[in-house]
């Protein structure tokens, strides 16, 4: 183990090349996401509505219902 | 001043404008702003240079002098 | 005007000092925006729901009805 | 098959949640990245530091070289 200004390099490089492993496998699921919406997309599908389909399902059902009532509500207040 | 739903129309559209008139003024600037780097770039300066720089010059000088000297010893300890 | 590598240092100086006087402006506007919100939520407002109100009225108001009804058709699909 | 308003909900459905799954995948990936990072700082390793050799391996030697000088051009023209 090879010590550059206190740092243990071995040490250093093992989180650097963790880090960029766990990276590159981020990356691929990110291409895989973007993939999935593409192949929906070439089915007719509108990739910002299904945007916003993913969003709203990963909240639950009360707090979605309730969010949806107020911006309702809000939007008669103005008159859209 | 009309309220629906308990929600007084008129506050809430005097909110909403006030944002709206701030929120176009900040993206005037953010044109502003794409247009002075594009114009550098027309005089050969690089963009990416320039955008670390005003980066770098946010930071005082100390921080900046010991994150660069950080940066250095790891990077010697990795050997890059 | 001196010149350090070739680079004319008064033109580089000046684009950045353009620019730093813009992203200040900018992010003076950026709080104005962030208080209006506050204000907004002291009063009893929904900050959430707010902004959607805002991303809302940027749309054109058929762009903005498509995607609602859209919207429904996908969520009844799938049982929302 | 279900359908409604024209939308095919099986395939919506499948689409949404291969999505989901994927999506899934991909926040463990971010946490666990967050976690080395918190690792590496529990040892000493500076979290802004890694986050900048990260991005620095991500370059081809030749081009980060090249940016490094042009940087140090840039800096030096304005006496930094």
């Amino acid at each position: 183990m090879t010590d550059v200004g206190g740092i243990a390099g071995d040490r250093l490089r093992s989180f650097i090349e963790r880090i960029e492993r766990l990276e590159e496998e981020k990356a691929a699921l990110a291409a895989d996401i973007r993939e999935v919406y593409s192949e929906a997309k070439g089915t007719g599908f509108d990739v910002k509505i299904l945007r916003q389909i993913v969003r709203l399902r990963k909240m639950d059902v009360s707090e979605r219902q309730e969010q949806e009532d107020l911006l309702d509500v809000y939007k008669r207040a103005l008159g859209m």
